[in-house]
């Protein structure tokens, strides 16, 4: 029986990523977010919702850049605290001990436990509340080849993703596979 | 050790929904979308990716309107289908056999099987390239009794969601809690 509730982000699972960015000054900052998602395919393109009191937004205008980093459940420390902590003041790479590698494409850096990274350059910016939209253009992709199969495919089992469900605040591994795009062929059992 | 790949969509995992239309004539559609994300908190807000040429995209020009029905494990074989069948031609309530409810406050039906429905307006339409991102400021929100627990929070073990690993293309199980948001205090152990 369902019963009616005032308007909540009620999205589960979501993903849970750490965003780094790099000010025109001072150390580079990592952020911890779930509002994010894929928004285009070609060209690939994520968006971040980030609020404008928050350290990131800052560094965000100026310089428009920035690196999602797709954790493995081994960070989920790190996600958390980089979830908890301002950056304002802190050395979020400092304080959780990940390591920052150069990226190719822009001036944020690569978290390099992060199995995988995406460099980004904004392309469009939409204040919608709380939070701002950053849409951000995927300029290049890495991937740590611990994660991938002998034909180069990402293995889930290797990988052991993050899923983050809002409002009940969990961090939950992903668990068994149930199907894969496609495996009805659009017809009913 | 990492390698350079070319800009693709890496974020896993990610939400997998049901989101429903309904144009000013026909009858309502269900896609299958999994470029959705929440983008504002208040007032709250999920963003849809949807191809132009999608019949999706034409129901969502002529009304502004649709709603986002989260799916338990149980109806991954309906998932799938809604993302692999056209609507132009077919009911896709009919072939699934789901049922639609009368939203609140939008005209496009609620999924009664999905434990989760949230009704939305679109507030932004934002054309990116391949996609147009239509972001929806949700009005109303359902949940289901049977996957609450008895203070009226979300259990996920009674909801049992789903995640999608794009790439990989995998429907997953949400498996087990591995941590919850503040639990390191911001402290690295």
């Amino acid at each position: 029986m369902k019963k009616e509730y005032a308007p909540s982000t009620d999205l589960i699972p979501t993903p849970v990523v750490l965003v780094t960015t790099q000010g025109t000054e001072g150390h580079a900052n990592i952020v911890t977010l779930a509002w994010v998602g894929v928004v285009n395919s070609t060209p690939p393109m994520v968006s971040i919702g980030v609020r404008p009191e928050r350290h990131t937004y800052r560094l965000l205008k100026e310089r428009g850049e920035f690196c999602v980093n797709v954790p493995h459940r081994g960070l989920v420390h790190e996600v958390d605290v980089c979830g908890t902590v301002s950056g304002k003041d802190t050395d979020k790479f400092a304080l959780t001990g990940v390591t920052p590698d150069k990226a190719s494409r822009v001036t944020p850096p690569l978290i390099r436990q992060c199995p995988i990274n995406m460099e980004c350059r904004v392309a469009h910016t939409l204040d919608l509340g709380s939070h701002t939209l950053f849409i951000g253009e995927i300029l290049a992709v890495h991937r740590d080849a611990s994660i991938l199969d002998e034909k180069g495919k990402i293995c889930l089992e290797a990988f052991e993703p993050i899923a983050y469900c809002p409002g009940v605040h969990d961090y939950r591994a992903v668990g068994e596979k149930i199907g894969w795009y496609g495996f009805t062929k659009g017809k009913m059992p």
